[in-house]
């Protein structure tokens, strides 16, 4: 296997430090440590933590390539597969106790009001995966699974709000009760044509 | 005017910083440097900066106080209250150019795998905002504006987390947006019953 090279040692050790330990929780020091390269070398490669911050934001979003494509299964119908992705996501929080949670949201609380350039990242980033929820929105309103009353873009963005709660919240509780909220509410309630609540009064 | 404690300086200037620089965004010296006291006397009333953060949350939590006193305004209907007590908070985020957001939520993205202790209390403060929320959600079906299919509690739990998770994104954003699709879809889909879908086919 040919050597990674020093850049892409850097990406890797930088996102597992940065999410494990939060970007004020280590220094480059630790980051070098990890990559298994001499601190020096850092320089050459990123011009500061921001710098390589703002690069990991970047490689988190290459790896989650794989999660999206869940939401292309079109085996399944739109809606059951935008739940599936989020049902697997949970299982995965569940499989890591509930650990380090989503860069995204770790950085956007740590660093909104700090870096600029984080922040830029992090929104890009944030509006890049809401724009593949929207996608699957649109195809679920196209077909009558969800109604068609809300902008797609809307129901996208709350989606995903919540579910960037459910997390941080299963973090603090070390528990999926907030995931399974999200899970039954999110869909049943938000998303799916609403035939329970057509049995109540309407108050 | 009785001049202020120490210990309460300290936590005053303890919840601005924090807030404001994050957890490990900050020493026990920009906090003494803040409260204007000399940093030998920290120690003198908190073990430790994880200890004054603990504090911190708890001095929190009693400051929003008077924000929760808007679930309790019985002039309006449980779910209207319900929907002013969020749009207010709104409201004042926008006035506040969406900085700082949520200590819970900054501290739970920062801290939770690193301080059981700040874990814990931030944990047992959601557990308590939330039971505010499920009050009024419960008042809410017994009234009959909300379906009593779910347990409040659910409800509840889901309502906080698209709300911190509305509150984190609008910070990368730098926008309302996020918060305005909670208003809306927390309210108009996830909890009032629904007549809109019952209009539509059910798919």
């Amino acid at each position: 296997m040919p050597r990674a090279s020093v850049r892409d040692r850097l990406l890797a050790a930088g996102l597992e430090t940065l999410r494990t330990q939060g970007f004020n929780g280590c220094g480059v020091q630790d980051i070098t440590d990890a990559a298994g390269v001499p601190k020096g070398s850092f320089y050459n490669h990123f011009d500061s933590k921001e710098a390589l911050g703002a690069a990991v934001v970047d490689q988190y979003m290459r790896a989650s390539v794989q999660d999206l494509s869940l939401l292309q299964d079109t085996a399944k119908t739109p809606l059951r597969r935008l739940r599936a992705y989020f049902a697997w996501q949970v299982e995965r929080l569940v499989e890591g106790r509930f650990e380090c949670g989503c860069l995204l949201a770790n950085f956007a609380a740590e660093l909104a009001d700090h870096s600029p350039l984080i922040r830029e990242r992090v929104a890009a980033s944030f509006t890049e995966w809401s724009s593949h929820i929207e996608d699957v929105l649109r195809e679920a309103q196209a077909s009558g699974e969800v109604a068609p009353d809300v902008a797609p873009d809307m129901l996208a963005t709350f989606m995903l709000g919540a579910w960037e709660g459910a997390v941080l919240r299963s973090r603090v509780e070390k528990g999926r009760a907030p995931l399974d909220a999200f899970l039954r509410l999110a869909f049943d309630r938000s998303l799916e044509q609403g035939t329970p609540a057509c049995s109540q009064s309407s108050g």
